[in-house]
This record gives structure tokens, C-alpha cells and sequence, in this order.
């Protein structure tokens, strides 16, 4: 049993853990912080040492991380370490605004970010669906932008003292002219066509945009961006700037008038000169401006920092020009891609071409939680843990790949998380047996544990709903990056490469495959007692047909009969068919059952098959 | 799928669900609110009838309890209710002083007295161990005696906010003049010994208590009461008064001569003395005066509300001489005892001798959850769902007595508590996974189902600690009430009384208890590998022996050959070693296995046996 009493004891020699900080750091987390420490674990005691309190608590989150047990107690094992990050700004964005999070999911989401050595937690605050903070200035901003579900002022400063404390920075982001439908509800005059505006309902792009032609405009977003300047303590703002198609400036015969007469030649130059006008506001505010890709065009200042979404080669080109950049292509984790593909995304690849000096402009990049269909009930299951693959990522050497031994370190981070209060196990559970309407969710679990949601953008073409729809189906109880999906995996490679004994792993996977086909059939009363689970009713059958498929092709695998000549197609076809997506959730363990099918129908396999007496 | 679209429809006929509220009701809540309703759900709409705000809110968790589901989709029944409280004052006690709750713990926790319809959170702010409320008169209050742990007066008006609107009373409890370390830290000059004083870390009763002859604490109790009076709205504040064994008193020697001069012939009488004080100070604040069993004494003015720890007996006692009263003795709900015991404790037994008119002083009850051995992370646990049984108590007519109704309708609110975010279900899993280190927790979430924490005050006998420990063990993951333990004994129950076959719930009962016998075996291999589970080795082996001793008895009862002559002897004892507790837990299912080695040792069992062929 661990037990700490609270205290410090005076005397450093007899003292078992020793921080040695060498100074505060600076006030205000900021870019370029010095996060170093060093760890020193002998038998008499543990040393940590760092230039800044910022370095003592990422080297604090690793003595946790050391913690270790065996038989006799808990220890931790004798390592020295020298470590600091490769990346200055490692961020994970928050939409705050599509779907509101309440104050608990950011306190508790900072936390989880602060174990695995995140930087900035960028702040989403306004969308077409939401206007998140309020404004003293204008407050029907926020009165009639949010249907009430925004921040106060001091909720504000308490988050930012909250991540201040744990070494992270808050980057709010104001998404303009585009994205700004919930501006417009209380303040039309700013907008690009007459209006009246409410907030929009749905996910997608749409053409509300503030009139960049317009003195008032300008006006307005000095006193506004003013007021969040003074707000926000960080040295950065971000404008956003992103997917502005213009098409209310199009419509508009006075903008039309305007950029002739201006001699602006079409709307990304109507862009770049709003974004100029913008950037005169914020260094007024003391404020460095951060904007996605669109921002970048001709004459835009060298000390503009460029967000991209749209990948290392369209940041790489913008360092070369001499702007500094961050990446989030390849770290959208609402896209439920698995931590693997993320962790391959690299904001300075290795065949980057940069000179040395260009890719010191690559300071990071950030993970990007985009909320069209995450609650505070099921954020943290699509943050946590693949977010702590992408951490790694930005703090670690490049060559820092392995992708085996991260799934190992992140199956223990992630029940670390669960101890700071992260919800991503636990929800998923409960949301099951809401929808059974039991306590024994058994096959349900069975099924969940080898779906995803369908990725990229199809969930919505699949399962058309709104923001104000409730989030409360079976795909968002199913998680991504299916842990028993890659298990499964993992055993029917080893079993295909034991050949021609075809034993490693046999009675697993053919316990597994039972379950399979065992839980579909069990599903069928519970989907009759709960209308909520009718939808997956495809899944459930599919779910028996991938077992006993599975099954038949273990069978001819170990046992010297080879299969029919028609059974390989018939399988293939089933297997097609099991494969089709239903509810917007998909099996995640077909090319695995594939692997089988063919392995079985390969007939080198059945004639080398030696049943042995064990 | 549901789907509901937020919005008020103009046309009463063409709705489904009509709430008429006949008007606003209290502007606080308060004693006697008017809380009836009526619903009355026809093939075309739900209508729901209330006088008041509240009442419409109590009808509209009803509706919501109402919610069926068949294969066609969800429903709600067609019903005619017409429903009101038995007693007015239906509360639970949290105590945030000896561990401190989180806003979060109180708010899910208000949802929940909301849910189940209890309409009194009574806020035990002070303790020995904590002072948890700003006080800006007297800031070494909160500033010295909370660890920093205590809520600010704009928190507690955002508690009494969040309760008003659910319709329950915030009743706060200043616990004087025992109880008191914790306020002399900051003043030492208001005890009856000299001081200095450290919060307490202990459980237990302590000597520390106010000095009742000095005018100076009447002063300072003014000035503190006066200040809390303004900032709890509700008519009734709550001054704690027991357990003040009065050692303080005793050995102080200008106390002894006040005493004598004054002619104050006891320590009892020194207390009512000070309760007299104390109820002008509240008196001139507006407030009506409640405190524990200890302050009925005579001359005590009958205005003042008696709230009985010692039963019904006690309360009756009181309501005879005109005292309002409520009743917590029988809910002691930290005391692990199952909701059947605390179901049947009823204010008002059906053997009172009261005359109506003195019934109707008993104005109901509390559930209290003393904090000595709670967490934010496990209070839930402790609280729920049992607590639903005290709130259906306080609420419904005395003769809706039905045990086994009542557990199958609290399985069913268990769940339903879940998704207003109660933790009492998420909770134990999390910590199981914490304290294996491993997502695999089958065996010892097995174990875990069929123990309990040991009852009563004999935790921390068994396994001392302190309010600093960590509250992290398998003890805190473990649960009151064993629903697992109480299916078990059903089914033991069901399968003795189908003699002289003994087949119902035969293979069910067999597959329990062959768990029980694997996973006593698998905890070996975790228990090694965390040491924080050391501490169960001896469960982890009585469980394997429980299985195999109810394997052995299932046998001879279903079988021709009788036992061994010496089996029952045999095993009984080992039943009673496995009936001990261990690291402060003990298995719920020892009587139930009992009765199966009875029966099987039983001669005329085994003569009767007749094995059937299916």
C-alpha cells in the first residue's frame, strides 16, 4: 500500500525523493520555455533536476511513469535520464463549440494532457454552431450565440491559472471572417448578406462571413479581439481563417464595388486584406497572430504563425518563406483514424528537405479534437489515450517509431489517465448498459469491442444528425483504434506464420471466434427489448457470420481435409458482405478473417497439415 | 431512437406531453411545499397536473421512471397517478468535512436526490477535521482549518441555486460546541483549553469544544452565525450538538467555577445553557433552530427540531412533548448495511402510539453519509443506489413494504442514476483496473461482487487509517449490498426448495461456484504482481474454498451417495474460517453456502434423492 505524508523534510541526504529546480521559469507559460530535466535513480534515492518548475513537472509526470511493482512492493527501477521535447508547441484543439464541454472535460482533459507533456491547450471558442465565451462588450455574442452554454469571464481565467499550473498554454481561437454564423445572430450588421442569422444546427461549411469592406467591422473586432486580448495572457491569437468559400461576398454588390475599386482581384485577396487589417488590431493588442493554411498568402507578415491542416509539404513551403508553422494534418483525431497512423505523421519528416535553419520554424503541431459529434460523455474516448501517441510524437526523437512498443506503453498510460479522472473507459460501459437497459451488457461489449465508427467524414452520410441530436447510439459508445481488433490480429499472424503446425494461438482464436458467434446470437433478445439497439441488428448477424467463418477456416487450416473448391468464394463473399458498413460503425477485424479465409483455401497449407497428438 | 426537439408547442391537444403547473409555488424551497402531482397518460397524450413548480418537477421524474421499451419502440404506460409525500422532510446528509467533497460530488448528487425525489441536502460543513465554508468575517476559519479545501460563499450560493432548481432545501450544519478542532485552529481563544490545535486527521470523538462561559464566544457566534444566516436562505440552520463528551470542560477550572456560580449543576446542563445562547443568536437571525438528539433538554423552547440518531423511540419521546423531529437513526448509510435493513426503518412505525396529532411532529427522516472512509471517488458508491430505498421510505405510504419489489425497482434507478453522471457504477471498475494495473479484472471483479466492506464502526479497527490515507483499496472499490451475494442466495434458496429433485438453478448455482473456484486461483498471479493487492490473499483462497465446499454439497444433494459422516463438521469449520474478515472485507455469501452444506448433510435429503434423467 503506497502512502505519502504530506511535508518536506529538511534534510536532502536522508531524503528519498529530491527536486532540484533551479528556478521558476518564466511567469506566463510561453513558447520556448525551457522544459528540460534530468533523472537520477539510485538505491538511496531519486534526484530530479531542472532548470524551471515547467521541467520539474514533466520530469514529475515520468517519475510517476517509472512507477514499477513486483512481488515485493512498488519501486522504482534505477535509470538515469536526460530528456527534453524535439517540438516547442505540443497543442490539442478543443471545439468547444459545436458541442459544448463543460468546465469538468477541460479541467480534466488539461490534466491528461499535463501527463503526457502537452503545451497548449488551443481553445475553439466560435463556430457557426457556437459562440462560447462571453463578452462584456457585446454580450449578445455570447447571449445569443450559445443558447447559454458559454464561459464566463472568470471560468475563463479559472482555466487558464489551471493550465498555467500545469506548464500548459491557452491559444483561444476567434475563427473569422468564416465560421461566424453564432456571431451574426446578435450582431447581423457585421455579416456579409442582410440576414436575420440563428445559430446553425447542422455540421458542414456554410457562407455566413463578416463583411471585410466595412469600417464597422473592423471597429467592432478592435474593441472585441481588445477585450479577449486582455483575457487571454498568451502571446498568440489565433484568427482561424479557415474554408471561407465567399460565397455571401459573391452576392454582395457593395463588396463587389469595394474590392473593384480597391483593385482587389478575388477573394483571397479580399482575405489577405481583411487578415492585414486583423493583424494591425492584434499587434495594437500585443498579440502574434496564428491562422490556418488560408491565411497564408502574399505579404503576409513574417511573424505570422501558419496552422496547417493541410500538411508537412504546404508547411515546409511556408518555413521556407520564413514562417514559423505548427501541423494538425494527420493529428485530426475526430476522424477515428488509429494512434498508429498518427503516429506516423511527423511535422518535420524525415526526407524533409528543410535546411536547418528553415525547420527550426517547424515548432509542433497540435491534435485536433473537431466536436460535430463528441458530449462531454464521450470527448474523452475520442481523445484518450491515441492523443498520448501524437504527444509522443512531438516530444520525442524521430526515431522514436516503434509501433508495437507504443501500443504496449499506451495500453498503461491510458489506465494512468483513468486515476486523473479521464472518463474514456468508463463512459463507453456505461453508455452500454444504458442502452440495454442492464447491468449485463456482455455480448453487446463482444460486439463493441471489434467495431469502430466509420472514419473520416462517412458517419454523417451514414447517420445524418444535428447538433442538437442526442449522442447517445452505439456509435458513440464504440471507441476507435479497437484494442481487441489489433489483438486479434496480432494472434491470427503468429498462428498463419506457426505453419504447417498451425497451433500458436489456435485454442484463443478459436475461443474467440466462438464468442463471436455465440454473442450474436445472444444479442437478438436484447435488441428486441431496446428500440435504441435496432440498428445494429445487421452488426449482430455479421458478428456470428465472422465467427463461424473464422471457425471453419481454423478448421481446415489444423485438420488434413482441404476445403471444397467453392468454399474460398462463398467466405470472400460473406466476409464482403460482414464487411459493409451499418450504423456508421464497421468491423474492424475483417482483413484478419480475410488472412484466414485464404490461408485456408491456399492448398500448400492443407496438404502440409500434420495434426500432432498434442 | 429518441429524439426530442426543444421548443414549447402553442396547441394543448395536438402535444403529447402537457405539464399544467398551476402556479410558481415557494420562492424558496421550504417545509411543507405543496409537491403532489397527477399524471394521466392516455393513448393521445401524457398530462401532467401539479399546484406547484415542484410538484411538476417531482411528476416529471415519475414520467421519466415510466419509460418502457418493447420491440416496437419506447413507450410510456397508460397510467392515472395521483401522488404526494408521506413526510415533508425527505434529506441527505453529506458530510464534506472529515473528506472533502468536489462541486462536481455535490451537483451529481443533487441530480440524484432530485431523481428519487428526496427534497433536503443538509450540508455537515464543520468537523474536527475541516472547516470547508469561507468565512470573510472570520477568515481563519477556512484558512487555517481546511487544508484549502473548503468552498468559497459564491460556490455555496451556487450549490443553494442548483438545489432550488431540482426543489430541494440546503439545510447547513455548524457543528458546536464538540466537534470544534478545526475552528480553533484559526481562534484557540474560543475552546475550553488553552490550545494551540491542528486540524484533526483522526476518526473518532474529540475533546476540543467551545468555552460556553465565555461571552466572547457568543460574540464571535453572533457575528459567524449572522454572517451564514444571511448566506443559506432556508429557515432552519443546524448546530450539530452531539457527541461533546465535555472533558474540556471538566478539567478547566474557570469553566468548573462559572459552573458552581451559576449554579449549572452538569455538563448537560452547561450545554443546554449554551443551546439557550445560541438559539437567541439564531432567533435574531431569522432562523429556526435543529439539532441533534443531545440538545432535548429541558426548558428547551418547542420550536426546535430535533434530529434523532437514536431512533424512533427517542423521536417519539420528543413529538410527545412537541418537538418536531426527523430521524436518521436506521440510515446510516456509511455503515454498509444493506437497503433492506434501512427500508424498513420507518419514522412513524406501524406500532407508534402517538395520537395523530402528535405524528404529526415526526416531519421525517435523513440518510447520512458520514465521510470518514469516502473519497469523491467512491462516495457515490456509499450513497447510491441504497439511498433511493430511504428516499421511497420518506415518500411513500408506510405499508409499501415489499423487499424484493424494492431491489428489483432499485436495479433499475441504479441505472438510470448513471446517466445524470453518478459515478456508483463507473467508479469500483476503474479502481479494480488501477489496483491490477491491467484492463483484465475478471477474478477479482468476481471476488469483489460477493464481498462487502466490513459493517458498522469495524473498518477502521480492522485497518486503521487516517483522513490522509488514500482511499484506494479493495475495500473502497467494494461495495454495500452485494447484489451478486443476493442473486446467490435466491438461487440457493429457489434450488433447496425444489426437493426432492433439487435441479432449479442447479447449473446456474454450479457455474457460480465453479467461478468462484478458478478465480480464487487466478487472483494468485495479480496479487503478485500488485502489491496493493497483498492484503486479499486470504479472500482470493476462501473463495476457491467457498467454491469448492458449495461444489461438494451441490453434489451430495443431487447425487444417491450421502456425505462422509464427517464432511459437515468439516465443512462448516472451513466455512467459518472463510467467514472472517480480511483487509476490512468479508464474504456475503457464507449463510447462503451454509444452508447448502445443511441441506446436504441433512440424512432425509440424500435418501430422497432421485437423480431424473434429464
Amino acid at each position: 500500500m503506497l502512502s505519502f505524508t504530506p511535508g518536506m523534510a529538511p534534510d536532502d541526504q536522508a531524503t528519498t525523493l529530491v527536486i532540484h529546480c533551479e528556478g521558476p521559469g518564466k511567469d506566463t507559460p510561453a513558447v520556448g520555455e525551457n522544459e528540460s530535466y534530468n533523472i537520477d535513480i539510485t538505491r538511496r534515492q531519486a534526484l530530479l533536476k531542472a532548470p524551471t518548475v515547467v521541467g520539474a513537472l514533466r520530469g514529475l509526470e515520468t517519475v510517476l511513469q517509472l512507477l514499477a511493482a513486483n512481488r515485493n512492493g512498488y519501486y522504482l527501477p534505477g535509470v538515469q535520464i536526460q530528456d527534453q521535447p524535439r517540438f516547442p508547441w505540443r497543442g490539442l484543439l478543443i471545439d468547444v463549440a459545436r458541442h459544448f464541454q463543460t468546465m469538468e472535460v477541460l479541467k480534466r482533459n488539461l490534466d491528461a494532457m499535463a501527463a503526457v507533456k502537452l503545451n497548449v491547450f488551443h481553445w475553439h471558442l466560435t463556430e457557426d454552431q457556437g459562440f462560447r465565451v462571453e463578452s462584456k462588450k457585446f454580450p449578445k455574442l455570447h447571449q445569443l450565440g450559445s443558447d447559454g452554454n458559454y464561459y464566463t469571464q472568470e471560468q475563463v481565467r479559472e482555466i487558464i491559472a489551471y493550465a498555467r499550473e500545469r506548464g500548459i498554454r491557452v491559444v483561444p481561437e476567434f475563427d473569422i471572417p468564416g465560421h461566424s454564423t453564432s456571431w451574426l445572430v446578435g450582431y447581423p450588421e457585421l455579416g456579409s448578406a442582410p440576414g436575420p442569422y440563428s445559430i446553425e444546427r447542422r455540421p458542414g461549411i456554410f457562407e455566413p462571413a463578416l463583411d471585410p469592406t466595412r469600417e464597422e467591422v473592423y471597429k467592432f473586432l478592435e474593441t472585441f479581439l481588445g477585450e479577449m486580448a486582455a483575457l487571454f495572457p498568451d502571446a498568440y491569437l489565433h484568427i482561424g481563417g479557415d474554408e471561407n468559400e465567399g460565397k455571401q461576398w459573391d452576392r454582395n454588390p457593395k463588396i463587389q464595388a469595394y474590392m473593384k475599386a480597391k483593385g482587389i482581384k478575388d477573394n483571397h485577396a479580399l482575405q489577405a486584406y481583411f487578415n492585414q487589417r486583423l493583424l494591425k488590431i492584434l499587434q495594437k493588442h500585443g498579440k502574434k497572430m496564428i491562422g490556418w493554411d488560408e491565411i497564408l498568402q502574399p505579404e503576409l507578415p513574417r511573424d505570422v504563425v501558419i496552422h496547417s491542416w493541410r500538411g508537412t509539404a504546404a508547411l515546409a513551403e511556408a518555413a521556407r518563406k520564413g514562417y514559423d508553422g505548427i501541423l494538425s494534418n494527420g493529428y485530426y483525431i475526430d476522424l477515428i483514424q488509429p494512434a498508429s497512423q498518427h503516429y506516423v505523421s511527423d511535422p518535420l519528416p524525415a526526407d524533409s528537405t528543410l535546411t536547418p535553419e528553415e525547420a527550426k520554424h517547424i515548432l509542433g503541431g497540435e491534435a485536433t479534437m473537431w466536436a460535430e459529434w463528441v458530449t462531454p460523455e464521450t470527448i474523452d474516448s475520442r481523445i484518450w489515450p491515441r492523443t498520448a501517441a501524437i504527444a509522443e510524437r512531438l516530444w520525442s526523437p524521430r526515431n522514436v517509431t516503434d509501433i508495437n512498443d507504443m501500443y504496449r506503453r499506451l495500453a498503461v498510460i491510458s489506465l494512468q489517465l483513468e486515476e486523473l479522472g479521464l472518463m474514456h473507459k468508463k463512459n463507453p460501459e456505461m453508455m452500454l448498459r444504458r442502452l440495454v437497459r442492464h447491468d449485463d451488457i456482455g455480448p453487446l461489449r463482444t460486439l463493441v469491442s471489434v467495431i469502430e465508427p466509420v472514419k473520416e467524414y462517412r458517419r454523417y452520410q451514414m447517420r445524418p444528425q444535428t447538433m442538437l441530436s442526442p449522442l447517445t447510439g452505439v456509435v458513440d459508445a464504440a471507441t476507435p483504434d479497437s484494442e481487441a481488433a489489433r489483438r486479434f490480429s496480432w494472434m491470427v499472424e503468429e498462428f498463419l506464420n506457426d505453419q504447417p503446425r498451425f497451433q500458436l494461438y489456435r485454442s484463443e482464436l478459436s475461443e474467440t471466434l466462438a464468442m463471436w458467434q455465440t454473442s450474436g446470437a445472444s444479442l437478438e433478445p436484447m435488441i428486441d427489448r431496446s428500440p435504441a439497439l435496432k440498428e445494429i441488428k445487421p452488426l449482430a448477424d455479421n458478428l456470428s457470420v465472422l465467427g463461424e467463418t473464422g471457425q471453419e477456416a481454423l478448421s481446415y487450416l489444423t485438420l488434413e481435409t482441404p476445403p471444397p473448391s467453392e468454399w474460398r468464394e462463398k467466405s470472400l463473399a460473406k466476409l464482403d458482405e460482414a464487411g459493409k458498413p451499418h450504423a456508421a460503425l464497421e468491423f474492424a477485424v475483417i482483413t484478419s478473417v480475410r488472412k484466414l479465409i485464404m490461408a485456408a483455401a491456399e492448398p500448400a497449407n492443407n496438404r502440409r497439415a500434420q495434426p500432432s497428438g498434442n
